[in-house]
């Protein structure tokens, strides 16, 4: 009965055993909705292949619209082949999905929800329960409370789990409500909050490359590293999403989730444990320890942006401010660099170089870890006193790679030394991979906590930025605001501010 | 009129300024032998080429035929060019290139070679002097007694410098008696005691990744490191050496000279500049550090071999008792493994096993570093307690090139580690290179000793060997000395004393 769900390994690669999932109903709310067509029905449908999905799951997909079961399937079908998913096992796929309309504004609504999952977990085995919040953030309370209306939160000896997507509130005041909605009905444990950056292999790859080796930790630390650079630049402009962005902007859409995660798990101390609660005790530990921002002098910490118009691989392409559904006189940030320091122990003094913008020059993301030059050079009668120091780039797009720059000497009679840099490739020689959306998904129906944010983490974040978003806020925020064209590195300002940044 | 010789460089891989060299007259000792012409006068007119040669450097082959000058130099030319040795300056080469008779055991004659480089000298402008003994030890003494015994150690406002080839004698007394032979007529500062393998790139290499690279000196220690392993094996036999090697043995051939070379270069505690004989001192350092094999459990600390018959390659080849020139009952080591320890503050109880063989089924010199395991497996749930070990290899032959052996996640949903490896291959973009050999005479001709073996670090590699080379003298040799089958990877007993140094 159980299904496949692959998670335990042993060190030589390959897997000690698989440990099953529980049957289980999966209930999209926002079925109808892109983020359903566009990543949870794919990935479900992938995972159907073999990948991880129990045989014994079904899928109710719920939305305002009247469709029939016939006819959600028939458009999912047509979805799939679109996008040119493997269709051989659709027949089986299938006939497990379900539909159910249901008016979110009315708590009759979730009880007959609640009837229609009992009967079909009556007729499945199917006692489990994932629901998938697959709306705008203003309805999630509406469900949370209506699913707890309806009793469906309750657990009775199965279990009941919450999928919730970003973002997790606007701020730290709408972060506490949204939290206290959910919690009427459900309890932190129920709760899986996505941020399917952490679900790369490369970003989980990061706790094994520190945790799982002896030679980096003690490097690891002030006493080595000068600097750490986190960037996550994209090369896309708003595109469709100007609705959800110019409201966001990138603080909201990029730091208060992606780019912190990416700062907890390079500044994390080891926990003792692989284990959900354990790692992200260890991540609230790095947010509690942020130096909070100077406000009365943000300039040194923050540079913010917007794009203007400029050329993107020979193509013009429109400011910001032009993009469809932008205000034309929008003040919303596309690009933010942060230095942030850590007051703890480990990172008193190193700072932290935080960096994420849109219609940048190049699409990657990747950690630096810059460290200290020689204490002493040996070197210094023949080459002068400075020997370029050596670098740790953990790189997570568009290649997924580990380089290590480091000195050797230039071949030939002379002493001279050149940069050299050795590295690995991750994608070599990769069996079965998940999508990042499939990884996650995966996670809830095996109830590993580990890749999905906790609430304590997610106020920390917020409390951080507040200062940040509040300034954003502020009238004197056009000043504040560089422009950087379209397909470059961002405003000149953060290379005035910060030269010691610069590649 | 100075000559060439670049030597110093900038960090970025450029050279600042070519130090110039002076010009002089190279006298070859035993010029009509196999040294001189397979080694030395191919690598002087190889550096003739532009690579460091100065032009006003005159070559005077000396030995005990009676040839004449054309015919000299008619013998060079055949052998370069049946060596494929690039022509286009041979005139003006040539035309530097002398030769006189020296009847070795009659003073007058070294009265007459003074007579003869002093005409030179005075026809060519080169006052200084590099007297380079390409005999047999048996000479040195009579070479270096007759040069003083003539005046022709003495500098006199010019330089005159010494170049004498391993083996630095055959035991502790018959060096230090070498020793004062030399010192009759030269001091220290004049003789350069050669170690080609000190000159190859990646051993060059060694100091620079140690000290020009801040990340791999914190950890280059008793508190990381579990073990060292210094591994040089040929697939060779003894060849047409039987007559040297079968006296000398592996002990002699290379573990008193290129082993306790890399042993040092591994070991060694930074100099405060890359200078002579600040690098010196530190090897010293590290030999008189050495902790004394222990006599009564000398098994514990050395395998002694020697090869059986075997296939390599598909062809049977004899044992080394069946080689010719070697005595059907030779005792002579052709494969030792020692286990050394350091008794300083960095390096204490960690062991450095230090192994090197003939006919072994691979050829492959390297250093490889094995780091301690994690200090606490935070995976240990899911993976289990041991998790494999970093490594580090500095590979000198047959590939030069630097690989760091560390886990990462297997791609895939589940936690699993695989062993995967950075590496960086030495010999890309290279520009000039020189062989080691013409790297070490143009480190004479410039006066640097870096590159060479001072008599104290002779002495003390000598003291750490007498225990075992008496050992080897004793009757009781048979019973320690293991054969191994050519072709393989030596003696049985190497793993089952140290079943821990197994690949």
């Amino acid at each position: 009965m159980p299904g496949v769900a692959i998670k335990q390994g042993d060190a030589n690669g390959g897997c000690l055993h698989e440990k099953p999932s529980d049957p289980c109903a999966i209930v999209i709310f926002g079925a109808t909705g892109d983020l359903s067509f566009r990543k949870i029905l794919p990935s479900l449908q992938a995972l159907s292949c073999d990948k991880g999905l129990p045989e014994d799951c079904i899928i109710i997909g719920v939305a305002r619209s009247a469709l029939s079961i016939d006819e959600f399937r028939q458009r999912i079908r047509i979805s799939l082949e679109e996008n040119g998913a493997a269709m051989n096992n659709w027949d089986s796929f299938s006939q497990r999905v379900f539909y159910q309309s249901v008016d979110l504004t009315s708590m009759d609504a979730f009880s007959e929800l609640a009837e229609f999952i009992k009967a079909k977990g009556n007729e499945f085995g199917t006692n489990n329960t994932i629901f998938h919040l697959a709306v705008p953030p203003t309805a999630y309370e509406t469900i949370a409370r209506g699913l707890a209306h309806a009793g469906l939160s309750r657990e009775n000896g199965n279990w009941v789990r919450l999928i919730v997507e970003k973002p997790f509130g606007h701020d730290l005041v709408s972060s506490h409500r949204l939290n206290e909605a959910l919690m009427e009905g459900f309890s932190e444990h129920q709760i899986y909050r996505i941020d399917h950056y952490l679900a790369k292999e490369t970003v989980q790859n990061i706790l094994m490359f520190r945790f799982a080796n002896a030679i980096f930790e003690p490097l690891w630390n002030r006493r080595y590293i000068e600097s750490v650079h986190i960037t996550a630049s994209e090369k896309l402009g708003v595109e469709h999403r100007a609705g959800y962005y110019d409201h966001a902007g990138v603080l909201r859409d990029m730091f208060q989730n992606h780019m912190m995660q990416l700062l907890a798990l390079v500044a994390m101390e080891p926990p003792s444990l692989y284990e959900a609660d354990r790692i992200r005790d260890e991540k609230t530990k790095v947010y509690r320890s942020l130096r909070p921002f100077p406000t009365n002098d943000l300039d040194s910490y923050l540079v913010l942006g917007q794009y203007a118009a400029g050329m993107m691989d020979g193509q013009f392409v429109p400011s910001y401010v032009k993009e469809p559904g932008v205000a034309s006189d929008s003040l919303t940030p596309t690009f933010a660099a942060m230095k942030i320091f850590i007051d703890n122990w480990r990172w008193q003094g190193v700072p932290f170089y935080i960096t994420s913008g849109k219609r940048m020059a190049e699409k990657h993301t990747e950690i630096e870890v810059r460290f200290k030059e020689v204490p002493h050079s040996m070197y210094r009668n023949i080459l002068g006193e400075h020997i370029t120091a050596n670098r740790l780039t953990l790189s997570i797009q568009p290649r997924e790679e580990v380089r290590l720059t480091f000195q050797a000497k230039a071949p030939g009679p002379a002493m001279c030394l050149r940069n050299v840099t050795m590295d690995f490739d991750y994608s070599q020689g990769s069996p079965i991979r998940l999508s990042a959306y499939e990884k996650v998904l995966l996670e809830v129906l095996l109830g590993d906590h580990t890749l999905f944010w906790r609430q304590d983490s997610i106020n920390l974040c917020w409390s951080f930025l507040t200062p940040i978003l509040m300034e954003c806020d502020c009238p004197d925020q056009a000043e504040r605001l560089h422009l950087y064209k379209a397909g470059t590195n961002g405003p000149h300002r953060v290379r005035q501010c910060w030269p010691d940044t610069e590649v």
